[in-house]
This record gives C-alpha cells, structure tokens and sequence, in this order.
C-alpha cells in the first residue's frame, strides 16, 4: 500500500509522487494551511495540505493525533532556509494530493508529550511502543540478535534447538514448573538455560552449537532481571577457554563496531581475586577511576582494635578508596556513605581528610587520628597516593564485608561525585574464579555450576582441597554489567563425580538427577568449553538505558505480572482437574483477597 | 586443536599436514597396517597407520570405536585406482604421524550397524545424533532457520520477542499452564501462537514482524505432532492477502532452490471448496493424479437408495475415483479399502471394474450393475474418462463423510499402487475457507482463529449470516503437508466483537478475556496480515523425512515424555508449597503406580 516509508523521504526523491501508510504524529493548522506530521516505523515526515486540494484539506481537517492514515503526495526539496535540522526528513516536506483515513483513534490514555508512570506505559504497551524512543531500542534489539546469528552462522556455529519443556536442573534458581496432563504428577520445568542439552550437543559431534533462547528464572525480580530472559548460548568441542574468549570477544568487539561505531579495543583480562581486591566486586566498572587500597600491613599494630582486629585476622580485610577532592565532604553525607556501606553489613565508616598534604600528620583531620601515628598516617598517604583535599574512607571487617561494603561505595561515590566516565566504554573478562563458595554452614556450592571444570586438577586433587581450587571459567564485563560468562565443562565421568560429590550430592542422588548425564560421558565425550551472553543486557548497554524493561517487546513487572494482558490469571476449574493438581487453600485465601482489590 | 574438518579434506592438501578431531568410526587391521575411518560433523576420512610410526601405532592399537581421538597426519592423494566413490573424501588418505586418544569410549548402547528401536534411539539421543544420516537433518535444520533469517531481514522485517510466560489463549487446543509462586492461585500460560502480541506489535507500527518462535499445545500427539513446535511467525501492516502470499511463497521457493536445488515454480491457488471437491481435503497432495469426481447428477434417480438417497439430499454428496488399471484389484483389496474407508463413517465403498470400455454397459462388472442401466454407465465413463482396465470406486453419504473417506482413500490408493510421484514438488495456496465450521450441536467454531476477517462482509452482513461467510485466509500446502498458515486479521473493534458474539463469547466474557485487544483496536489499528510457518514441518520436508522426531534435536515421544532426561518427573514437595498447589489424589495413585513400575 506504499512506495515508501516516511523516515526514508529525502530530497534525492524531489518531485516524486509517494504513497505513504501511517499514523498521525501531530497536525497543526497554520495560515490556512494543516501541517502534518506522519509518522512510520523509519521516522517522521511533514506533510503540507493546501486547501486548494479539496478533498485531502476535508479529510485532514478531521485528522486527530494517531489515527491511521495513507497519503499520496509529491515531494518536494525545502529551500535551504527551511530546512529542519531537527529532523532526518527536515529537508523535504509532502505536498498532500490525497489523503485517507484507514482507522481513527480515541484519544491515547498515555500523553507522548510527557513522561508517564510506567505503570501505564507497561498497561498500554502497545501505544508506548509508537514512541520513536522506544522502538528505536526494540529495532536495535533486532539488529543485535540479526548481527550475532549473521556472525556465529559465519564462524560454523550451527544454530540447534533445546527443549524448553525439560527437566529441572540444579543452576541455583529456582524452577518455574509445568504441571503433566499426560504424566499426572509430574512436572516438567522450564530451562533456567540449556546448559545439559548443548554438552549433550557436543557429545553428539555438533562441535560448534549457538542458540538465542529464552531462559526461566522463578526468582524474586530487581530492575534488570525478568522472569524469562534471553541468553545467546554458545558452545565449542575442541577449544581452549583463551579460544573460545577470543572468538566471542571478536562478536562483541564488531558489534559495537557496527551497531555504534565504537572500538571497545582488546579487553583486558584479570583475576577474580585482583577484581574483588581492587574494585570490591566480580564485575567491576573500569569506567570508574577509585580503587580499593589494602591497608593492613600499615595497621595491624596501631591501638584500634576495629583497625587491628580485621588486620590481624586472615579472614579479615581493612581497605581504604582514597577519594580524590573528598575533603569537601560534608559531615552529613559522610554519615550517609555510612548508613550506605551499613547495608552490606559495615558497622561504620572511618574517615581521613587530607587537608594539607605537605603537613602529612599534622595535615590530616580524623576522628580516629587519635589512634593513628606519624608513620602509620605518612604510610598512608604514600600507599594511597593521597593528595590535599582528598578523602580517604577506611573499611575494616571481614573479608567478605569489607569487600562488598567498599566495592558498593566505590560505585555510589563514582556516580555521586561525578567520577565515573559515562561516556567510556571499559569491557574486561575475570577469570580465575574459585570453584566452589562456602555458605554459613560450611557447605561448598558451586560458583559457575556443577559442570564447570576446574583449572589444571586431577579430581583426586579436587577432592582433596575443594575450597581452595579455581574454576576455568570466565565471565566478561562492560560496564560493570556481566553480560557473558561461561567455562570449560568437565569431561570425564571420575570429575563430575568428585564435583557432584562434593557440594553433597550422594551416589544415589547423582543416578536419579544426573544418570543420563554421567553415563553420556562415558562415551568419547570431547573436551568442550562454552559462554552464554545476557541478549538483554547487551542490548541495555546498547540503548544507554539501565531498566532492562526498556529493550524488552513486553515485560513483566517486578511482581513477575504482564499489565496489558493480565497474566498470570486464574485458571479454569477443569484445566487443574485434567492436570490432577488443586490450588492449595492459603492460595485460595490469596485469590480471594485479589478478586476483592479487583471490586 | 585442529586445522581443518575431517569431511573438508580433499586432494588440494596433498602434501599438507593436518591436524584432526574427531570419533573413531571403525578400526580395521590389514595387512599390517591399521586403517581408521575418522568422523567429525563435517564427514569421515581414512586414516592409515603404519608401524613404522611406532608412538602412533601404539595408540592405534588400542582404539576402539567412538573413541575420541586427536591426529596429527599428511594428506595423501589415492591413486586413482585407490579412489573410493562412496566417501566424499574418497580422493585421499591421512598418513598419521601423530596419534592421541582425548577419551574413551565403553561400547554404545545403540549399534549404528543396524536399525536400532526409536525407544534406545531417544534415550540415547546424543549417540543417535552421532549417526550422519541424523545430524545431516540438524544441520540442514540450522540451514533452513538461518535462510528465512537472513531472507526476513533483507525483506525489512523485524525480528522482536515475545512473552513465553503468558495468559491462555483460545486457539483451540489445551494450554500448558504454569502455576504462579508470586500470584499464587494464578497460572501463566505458554503460547500455543504469539498471535495476538504479533497483531499489537502491528498496532505499535513495527510494520514486518518475524520470530522463530517455540509454541506448545497439550494435545494427544501424533506422528507429526510435537507438544512443543517452532513456528516462522510472521505479519506485515499495510499489506494485503496477495502480498503476504508473494513475499511468503518468494521466501518458500528460494528456500527450496537454496537448500536443495529444487525450482518449486509459481504456487497454484485453490479456493476450499474446489479443494474438498476434486482432492477431498484442505491440503491436497498434487502428486498423487486421483480425483474425486461428483455424479450426484447422474445417480440421482436409480433405483438404489444408497446412490439416490444422498444424491437428492442437498447436504449429501455422491463422488467417485477412477483408479487407472484398478481392475486388477483383488476382491480381497477391495474388501480393505472397504475397511479403510469405514474408518471414516462410510458404510461400504461400491465399485465397478471396467473390463472392456468399448463394449459400454456390457463391458463393467459391478455388484451394483442391476441397479445401473446403460445411459448411466455410459455418463459414469464419459465423465471419469475410464478406460478398460480401471476401477471406479463409489462414495455416497453427507458431504462430510464422502469428502473425508473419499479424500483419505485417494492417498491411500496412491501410495498403495504407487500412483503418487514421490520424486516431485506439489505446492499450493489454499484460500477462500470458510469462517466457521458447525459442530454437532449447531455451535460455530472459528475455522482459522476468532482474528480472521472475513471476505469482503461487514460486520452486520457476517452477523446476518455467518455460516456461509468465508473468511480471507490462507494456508500453503506442499506435497500434502499444511506448511502454513494465515489471514487478513480483523483491525476494527466492532468486527472483532461480532466474531466473538458469532463464537457464543459474551460481552462480559469478551471484556474478561480480550478487554485489551478490543481496547487496543481503537486507536488507529492498521490493516494487518500474517501468516505463520511450521519450522519442524518444513525441515520434514527438507528432508525427506515424514517423522517429526527426525528434525528435532531433542523431541519428546507420543507420550510427551524425554526418555533422555526423564522429563516430566516428581516435583520437589517444597517447590509445589511455595507455589500453593498439591497433586490430587488421583494424580498420587498414578504417581505410586509409576513408582511400582520403576522397580
């Protein structure tokens, strides 16, 4: 129904008549002339209806905004002076021959021309979705999944599908389930990723394996996580973990290359262990300039025990971020930065302003300079690199709480004080992670996931020193967002076995849960090593947008609940009498209660 | 680890050496030497190891099949009289230097020798998908997704996501629901179609929309049904039936050149009703040359009330095949067919051999000879265009069963007697379907979906009369097989409530269910159309095979059940609390008897 679209108009088509279908942007009514601004998918153009064209001048007099319109009109080249800058299409405008409308429009319940709850934009999502701003992201979505098939299909990664009614695996979330009309009683679960099914693949000789699929997660939401989300999962027979990163590095670097024209240049590899001691944090943000600076050594003997506990205690930590112009901080948002790092468990927040460097001890102001010296303060400033009219904040607890504290601060002070480089780009793979975490209770659990192998041991090492051992896993970082991580798996059935061993799994345990798994490796399995990328988080970082709901068609609240179509909803009665399950009565109570709000 | 596919090499490398990954095949000793077919994804090479190469022979001696090994080695070409024809890489032979085994291998489960049960064959499927015959299917599946990809994309359409975890739709079949932990007592639904997100993607304006996209329906499977399928899911804006069917049978046509060589033509058009006419079904396959042949007319005053009875009821239909040499059917295949069509509701299939064409009446043999008289025999002749050596065989009863028994005997009877073209290419579009179909108790069913527009009525005018409406719908049929499907949806409030009202949907219900979408289509809908392709069934096609399970990396059996992972399986009991349901009691004898099965 047309020969173009509108945002594609330029003045290379002067004089050409063009057939256009869209929608109603704007219309204006101007010296007896109406000016309308159509809008498409491609962009916005004006189109110009003179009253001499009688019957296009009656229809548009009757246009409202977003009505649904096809237009016949000539181009025409603006002159110079009237060009508008601020549109693409500013150079042309439409001489309007004729005009139709294809459908009217109520008056939209979201106002484009000012910011609505998002409570209303996710309600009507589909009108939001008009807005340029929102699908330019969900266009650049597309582009980025177009660019990473178009690359993987030319690198030999063939593109194989996973069930995704499956069965419950261990990967730490929680399962959504899929109650069985056929198997009463039984569940299948959605795929928190596929991660069995593409080692299986590997097994089968596919040696190259990618997919972009949609993942489950049951757990309780932040702002960039969804119910389901959607992982470009990879997988190599063959290739080292060096290879496999170069090859998906590769991916990223030309992405950005050609969706932004940016060069992201080579990432920079580092430690899991450097990372957590530099920045506080497994996916530090480069962009960012602070630092944390271990400062035990200096005070360890000093007559504070909240500084020479932690210091002299191997599972302590006392670090400081020096703070570049912190001495203008005031009183009151030191103590807010204190109740801050008190979230992640930090009982205060000791403090050092360098008021006259040169001066060094007697330059300092703190309140806890009483407890410090001469030497430990001139120790200080030399290992921080402090300079007047810095601040140096100090961190002492243990290990994990100094770390998490300190690396959480690090960001709210790069973002508070205007720090942290918006603009840069600073992506870095972590490798070298421990393979196994231990919780309160002594029990080791895995850190990637049990399938991961661990890096240059025998499982006779493994077993016999479990919490000390790495993983040959890696996750890659922009930003300070982990949008990859992936590892070697384990490919002997002795090593799976130790691992599953040791986060507790029993013999017999392993058989029902893993039999499948520990017997297909009993077959030549080939050495293998996989990534799976975060689509949505990319694409976030993509748009410049931190709310993960922005580059998703339709999302789901935080409360995991679909406002335009409202789903989840209550099932008919003879649904769960085939499926032989019954919503228990707390569940009834519950819906009560929603059918109430609902009244 | 390796430098080139074992399947890529070929005599331009003679010379080289090469390092390979990869299964053993087979192992032969001969003559002193020891001789290894080698396999990875792309093919299998011969691999020769003298005992000169000591270390290597070493090695070569204790491989056994399907372990995984890794070779350094020169290509040599074969002399050719050495060529193999039947390898594609027949031209040469590895010479190993360098031999080393990654992993072992017990002897498998499955012998790749002989047929082995489809039981073993997906409880093993990893090791199956070992067998080229199998991952030549997947990789031509990866083949096929990026074609229509890549094919989708230079044609402006977008590819966007949409919700997996979503509300039930009334597409007909049973939904797969997925109980909610947050909004306990609700339920999600998993899509059997993205049909209505796609028609609000069209209402934002994303204009061309594609996804390759997972649905599910909780149906009884058969042979060709999979309770998760992959769709090509597509719709346009601005587009009209015509045009969706160019670009689509464009896509279709360049697939089938691309993958297989194949030129498919242009696609012939033809309407339902000729369909059910002349082949007794909505997806006839063009390769079988049998037709149904109406002769209500001529029979309509014999005196035998099994021909005239429904050849003078307006909803009966009186048709005959004329079989090319079927006189030589045997009375005892005469009687199967007579079985066969039973099964359809026919109460008995009448025939008339023709043994001597020239000699008129005279010249059939037929058990209903007496009731027939030579002006009949004579028009039955002129009108089947029978010749000496055909049978005619005869269904009269409703319309329905006629059409359906006729329709089913005709593929049978092609396939039996070998009268269908197995060799070629029979594409066709369907169109002109009914809207609605009438059940047994005289309730209307949508045909297509309650989204379909109908063909060229308003809304008063279908509500008028809507058993003879026909909507504009389409469905593309190759060989037999509905590939696709789709139609002209329905863009204006006021249709939309009228199918609903035709469907027996209620206001109250309408609101319930489809609030959104009737609210939705009041601001400035465009015209939309779309269509929607089965992935599984094409690549089915592709490939030359007629089992579902061929094309699907990991399927599910007739059951619903992956007898790789033993999925759908017992859930956690504290997973089923916290999402506030219980199994019922019926459900937990089931489960007890699997138990006592298990042992």
């Amino acid at each position: 129904m047309r020969t173009h679209y509108c945002g594609h108009l330029n003045k290379s088509l002067a004089g050409q008549t063009v057939e256009l279908c869209g929608w109603v942007n704007r219309r204006r009514d101007l010296g007896g002339l109406i000016f309308i601004d159509m809008r498409d998918r491609e962009g916005i153009v004006q189109v110009v209806v003179d009253p001499d064209m009688a019957d296009a001048y009656e229809v548009a007099n009757q246009l409202r905004n977003e009505f649904c319109i096809k237009l016949t009109g000539v181009v025409n080249a603006r002159p110079e002076s009237q060009v508008n800058q601020d549109m693409a299409t500013g150079e042309v405008e439409i001489l309007a021959k004729g005009l139709e409308i294809i459908n009217r429009s109520d008056v939209l319940p979201l106002d484009f021309n000012q910011k609505n709850s998002e409570e209303q934009r996710l309600k009507y999502r589909y009108l939001d979705l008009r807005r340029p701003e929102m699908s330019d992201r969900i266009k650049l979505r597309a582009k980025a999944s177009s660019f990473v098939r178009r690359f993987l299909d030319e690198n030999g990664f063939l593109d194989i599908e996973t069930p995704v009614l499956t069965k419950a695996t261990p990967e730490g979330a929680r399962d959504y389930l899929v109650p069985s009309r056929v198997h009463k009683g039984s569940f299948y679960a959605l795929p928190q990723s596929p991660q069995l099914f593409k080692q299986l693949l590997m097994m089968s000789g596919f040696d190259r394996y990618y997919q972009i699929v949609k993942c489950f997660r049951d757990e309780d939401l932040r702002a960039d996580r969804q119910p389901e989300f959607t992982q470009i999962d990879i997988e190599t027979s063959f290739m080292s973990a060096e290879q496999v990163r170069e090859k998906t590095e590769a991916m990223i670097r030309q992405m950005w290359q050609e969706l932004l024209n940016v060069d992201l240049g080579e990432f920079p590899i580092m430690s899991f262990e450097e990372a957590a001691r530099r920045f506080g944090s497994d996916k530090p943000d480069l962009r960012n300039p602070l630092e944390l600076v271990d400062v035990a050594d200096i005070l360890k003997d000093v007559d504070f025990k909240v500084f020479s506990g932690p210091a002299n205690d191997e599972k302590g930590r006392v670090a400081v971020i020096r703070v570049p112009g912190g001495a203008a901080l005031s009183r009151k948002q030191i103590d807010e930065y204190t109740n801050f790092v008190g979230i992640y468990g930090a009982k205060g927040l000791a403090w050092m302003k360098v008021n006259d460097r040169a001066a060094g001890f007697e330059g300092v102001q703190s309140p806890v300079a009483k407890f410090l010296n001469e030497e430990v303060v001139a120790q200080l400033l030399e290992r921080t690199q402090a300079e007047t009219g810095d601040i140096i904040l100090f961190g002492a607890d243990s290990k994990r709480v100094v770390t998490e504290a300190m690396g959480a601060l690090r960001l709210k002070l790069g973002t508070d004080l205007e720090l942290t480089d918006k603009a840069a780009w600073k992506p870095l793979w972590v490798i070298d992670f421990p393979m196994f975490e231990e919780d309160d209770e002594g029990n080791l659990h895995a850190m990637h996931h049990p399938f991961t192998s661990p890096l240059g041991l025998t499982a006779e090492e493994l077993i016999a020193n479990p919490a000390s051992a790495n993983s040959n896993a890696y996750d890659m970082v922009i930003n300070g967002y982990e949008v990859g991580g992936g590892s070697v798996r384990i490919h002997n059935a002795e090593m799976q076995s130790a691992v599953f061993s040791i986060l507790g799994i029993e013999a017999d345990e392993q058989k029902a849960k893993f039999g499948f798994l520990l017997e297909a490796l009993k077959f030549g399995t080939p050495p293998h090593a996989g990534l799976a990328f975060g689509l949505d988080r990319l694409v976030m970082l993509l748009c410049g947008t931190d709310n993960i709901r922005d580059v998703i068609a339709f999302p789901k609240t935080t409360a995991a609940a679909c406002l335009l179509t409202n789903a989840p909803s209550l099932a008919n009665p003879a649904s769960l009498e085939e499926l032989a399950i019954a919503v228990t009565a707390a569940a009834k109570a519950a819906e009560e209660t929603q059918a109430k709000d609902a009244e």
